[in-house]
């Protein structure tokens, strides 16, 4: 069933050990967006410049996303990030941010979007999120993203905001930030009390921790022979595990069986690791679903014991 | 079956964000003689100096640890180590080491010791490891862990060393400088050509990493809701996995079963979890072996899928 996805389609220039990339496809929404293709129908709700490419166009909609929702602003230009990546590529510097029509992004739902059960907001100022969630209807999981500056600078509003989702994917560092709490465990048990029902806690390269009010879920991070650029992995991350329940059709109204979330941590984990294996969105160029579904027995195959 | 455990025994002074102790039995063979004790027999060598207290023999030989091989030398002084945790507990700044009588630690193995099947060798100098080694016959499996200083300052010993070895057990940034590759699955492809067949990365409160020929297994870190002291903790996870080897009587010229030795990783992630719960080796005034397969089955619990 239907995803909504909401969040930045930007052009990325990236470094990393592996090599540099002046401009390129990125944006959580664009890497979300891809990522969830494999499992759901994808709807993506962003806005772009005019020099927004049409070979960019057309590699989202070659996975079938449906673009009625991307604005286009004439005269406007696209989103820009430009950062270099640390030796062990688990830190990096922001070297550029232009915002451009990012800057007075106001995300306006088509009429046809409005009754999809299933929406990701991706990282982008709380009260627009929560402007997002209260254009739909019929929602059965909704969820999202969230930062280190909106935790810091606008926690009243994000707290509203988070308050009414179903799922919070964070990492470790804004885990700790939102509840004010070192311990991981402890952390999360404060910010289940916070709304959501489902938190997941991304941790890189190690990995993500799922947890609920039954307890929590441990996955190890793929291990990968060469990682090329992390940039997205995280918004990929968050791709396949709501794509993952979309494609399911997991209902908020049920109590979620507990095996089918792990598998959607696990699938999360598996599309954050095809991303770190090309430069971009690259990888995803050539994806298939048998790729993912080998590398998900794979993944079954190395956790076991 | 017996296991035969040579490293330090220590003084250590330890602050972390929970607290300070100025001096408490420490040393990586109490460590990892303490956590082996609940799976085999284990026979510890190391050397004391005539301050060593009676309290803390009294410890080791609760757990039934043959001290046979403990030296202790007149008018001599325990090793001393005192260090500083960051507050998030994964930096540490060593403040003071005495070596005192362990500078000139020489291993002399009790003839009672050298029929022993097992052998974990701490992180000591490579050409002593070697020496023990030799001392022994009818080895089952022998193996041990070493530290930055010995691959970079003692490299060609140390590959002597450990090309006599079924295991090394070591952590993610001596694994990096040891194969010179920074990638962990092509590091690990690296050193086990350099004898050990079985080869297990620590990754600190992430987990390790089983590598053996026929492939790899993650097993993640057990989350703790406090963890006071993460000293010990890397000696506590080896002296988990070979004891539960020992126990099990696994045999070198076997094939060893892949799921035992799975087994062995996740048991050394208990030690090790069990051993940051209380300062220095408080945790095993108290624990029990019905503790550690509770807590094996937690760890089942959080990582199936």
């Amino acid at each position: 069933m239907s995803l909504v996805v909401v969040g930045s389609v930007a052009y990325d220039g990236v470094e990393t050990p592996h090599g540099k990339v002046d401009r390129m496809l990125g944006g959580a929404a664009t890497y979300i967006a891809l990522s969830a293709s494999y499992f759901a129908p994808v709807k993506i709700v962003a806005v772009v410049g005019d020099d927004f490419a049409g070979e960019d166009v057309d590699l989202l909609a070659s996975r079938r996303i449906d673009l009625t929702g991307l604005e286009r602003v004439a005269g406007g230009k696209t989103f820009f990030w430009a950062g270099v990546y640390s030796a062990d590529m688990n830190d990096r510097t922001t070297l550029r941010t232009d915002l451009n029509v990012f800057a007075d992004f106001k995300p306006k739902l088509p009429e046809s979007y409005r009754d999809a059960p299933y929406l990701l907001l991706g990282n982008i100022q709380p009260a627009l999120q929560k402007s997002v969630r209260a254009q739909m209807h019929g929602l059965k999981l909704a969820g999202g993203d969230t930062m280190n500056y909106w935790i810091s600078d606008f926690r009243s509003e994000l707290l509203d905001t988070i308050a009414e989702w179903d799922f919070l994917l964070i990492n470790d560092s804004e885990a700790r930030m939102l509840s004010g709490e070192p311990n991981l465990r402890r952390a999360a048990a404060r910010i289940l009390d916070l709304g959501p029902r489902i938190l997941v806690i991304k941790r890189g390269e190690y990995g993500a921790i799922l947890f609920t009010k039954n307890g929590h879920f441990i996955a190890p991070g793929y291990l990968l022979e060469e990682v090329f650029d992390p940039t997205g992995a995280g918004d990929c991350f968050a791709g396949g595990f709501i794509g993952y329940l979309a494609g399911r059709g997991i209902d908020r109204a049920e109590t979620i069986d507990p095996v089918e979330l792990r598998r959607a941590v696990i699938y999360g984990s598996v599309m954050g690791s095809f991303c770190c294996e090309k430069f971009g969105v690259d990888r995803f160029r050539t994806l298939t679903r048998e790729e993912i579904d080998a590398r998900y027995r794979g993944f079954e195959a190395c956790t076991g014991f």
